[in-house]
């Protein structure tokens, strides 16, 4: 039986657009699924050229999908015309705190036959399989914050991090679940509780009481300086990870690189109440210097949509989906490097298949 | 001629009077200087048993030093006797922010003969020598925030990060400062300008602003989620990094893990304008659970206090140390593990020599 959806497809700036088709052509390629797709056009060129970011009418329409793929937000860093976060604030981050995506999900594997930039004696500590789940709709990123005299020697900026218990506890209930459907069950909470002592508060106080209800799974802390080094020297150590927003946007970058290169990293910006549609995207950014010329890999917008494929219920097409990246992965050592559109159609033929 | 120092030692908890005790063998070993040493009992025992931090009168007394020399501070992890925080709050950092340490500086280096967790091939890319200037007084770290409902599920808690122009420019010109006197003349930003874009806005100004008087110095700038990614595909492409005073907590323990472990990671806490002592210590943290064992490598410690003969202006002895270390280091491949005061020995002797 194959269930139709209904797809937000938002392929933004830079690579988004090219690496973002291949992640559709695998979406169409596995069975059991089919995808209406409706395409916006958004990022940093229509804003340049009409002064919209994210329209309030598109914002209704996009709510009325199934889940939204996106390729990725960012204009030319340093262009005049762009202020600074305008994009990220007004688009990504924007479309994650409306839609409430309160799981940022970003699992991270050494996959057979990747090169990483660690070395062996690291690698041989044990198999790489780990999952960051980021808050996604408080922390420092709700944009809350401030500035008097500026660009005055007198200027003054705050940036204040909000972090509630109803926010942390959701994210931290549902990184609980995760673990304890894993083999290793094992939960590390990620902050700075010794500096940070409010938020830090709030955090460890959930771990502890939501771990209560989950007797079966391991718990252990980590600050946020400490996590980036065992990230570099053992990545093995990890399983399921909860963190805050902005704690989970610097390691899971660091994760990707120590695991391949964030040209393998996906994510999912999931609302696990389903009040709105989970939105799917590759972990790296824009990189509007190799844009238009096929040069991207796009094995991370690939294996995001089988982050969403898993996310609306098939399971099977997603599974299929991974293993044909794995198995594309196996085989690249040979020969050199392919184009974008050549990279995908590659996975899609073995999704189908 | 030899000129006599006075010195606050602070050995601190765990590991870090045994490391300390090594530094200052070192310090007794080198020409030029003698030092006259305070002791000062600080840190979770006492605290444990008296309820004291660092009292005023003890703040005084140090103020009265010509440098600090510390080792680690912070109890037993989730000591119930312990608030999360108590220590690095009432102790470290207020040391930091009374004594007005607003150069964070931690140096990373690849000592030849050391393993690191890298492969050969981000080896391969080019020698590893750059420093990180974190700010040290503001950003996250001023305590600033507070919490509502505590214990609730309505509870809510906020950080607030405070930046100021007059803070940023200072430790801003302090970095150009020293990148228009590295070979490489490069000062890198770090920070995340494109979602905290109120403190963004003022670090970039001033970097902009600040650049203008070193046109010898070549910038550029990275969002710190693409910083950590550099530090493990590429860390010699860092000469110089600037950036605010969490960013750098961050990214100076993955820095000193990438460059061969935090055991030998060094940093100063600076007062440029010598207005109060400056304050050295290593990177790590007290590791309570190999404490009195004689297991923790004093070389972070060591090379600590020689960028303390450095700040008092004995380039020649914190050359002798540097050198010292690096020819330690150079031999160690040979033998198993040694002691700390082994390894202490070794390298004072050496320094002396
Ligand atoms: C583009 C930026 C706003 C975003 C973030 O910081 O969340 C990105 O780095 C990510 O991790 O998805
Ligand atoms: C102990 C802690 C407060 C401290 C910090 O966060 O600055 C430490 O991690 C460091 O880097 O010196």
């Amino acid at each position: 039986m194959t269930t139709s959806h209904r797809i937000a497809v938002i392929g933004g700036d830079g690579i988004g657009p090219e690496v973002t088709a291949e992640a559709l052509k695998v979406l169409e390629a596995v069975p059991d699924a089919t995808f209406e797709q409706t395409h916006y056009d958004l990022g940093a060129e229509r804003y340049l050229m009409t002064g919209e970011v994210l329209p309030d009418t598109v914002l209704d329409e996009v709510r009325g999908h199934d889940a939204i793929l996106l390729g990725a937000v960012g204009g030319r860093p340093g262009d005049p015309n762009l202020p600074p976060g305008l994009l990220e604030r007004g688009l990504l981050l924007r479309l994650r705190f409306e839609l409430d995506h309160y799981v940022n999900l970003r699992p991270s594997r050494i996959f057979p036959g990747v090169a990483t930039p660690l070395a062996d004696s690291v690698l041989a500590k044990g198999e790489v399989d780990f999952v960051v789940v980021r808050e996604g709709t408080e922390g420092p990123y709700t944009g809350n914050g401030g500035s008097v005299r500026v660009g005055t020697p007198h200027e003054v900026a705050t940036e204040v991090s909000l972090n509630t218990a109803y926010g942390v506890e959701r994210v931290v209930r549902d990184a609980f679940t995760r673990a304890g459907a894993r083999p290793r069950r094992r939960l590390t909470l990620v902050h700075k509780t010794n500096v940070l002592t409010h938020a830090g508060a709030v955090w460890s106080r959930l771990v502890r009481e939501v771990g209560e209800e989950f007797p079966q799974v391991e718990v252990d802390y980590l600050h946020v300086d400490a996590a980036t080094i065992f990230l570099a020297t053992d990545p093995a150590r990890f399983d399921v990870v909860v963190t805050d927003n902005l704690f989970g946007d610097i390691i899971t970058d660091l994760a990707g690189a120590v695991t391949g290169g964030i040209g393998l990293a996906a994510s999912g910006n999931i609302n696990p109440d389903r009040t709105a549609p989970s939105m799917f995207e590759p972990v790296h950014g824009s990189a509007p210097d190799i844009a238009g010329q096929q040069k991207a890999d796009p094995t991370a917008a690939i294996l995001s949509a089988g982050l969403l494929l898993d996310h609306l219920g098939h399971h099977d097409a997603a599974a299929r989906v991974e293993r044909a990246v794995v198995e594309d992965l196996a085989a690249r050592t040979a020969g050199g490097p392919r184009q974008t559109a050549a990279v995908g159609d590659a996975i899609a033929s073995r999704a189908a298949g």
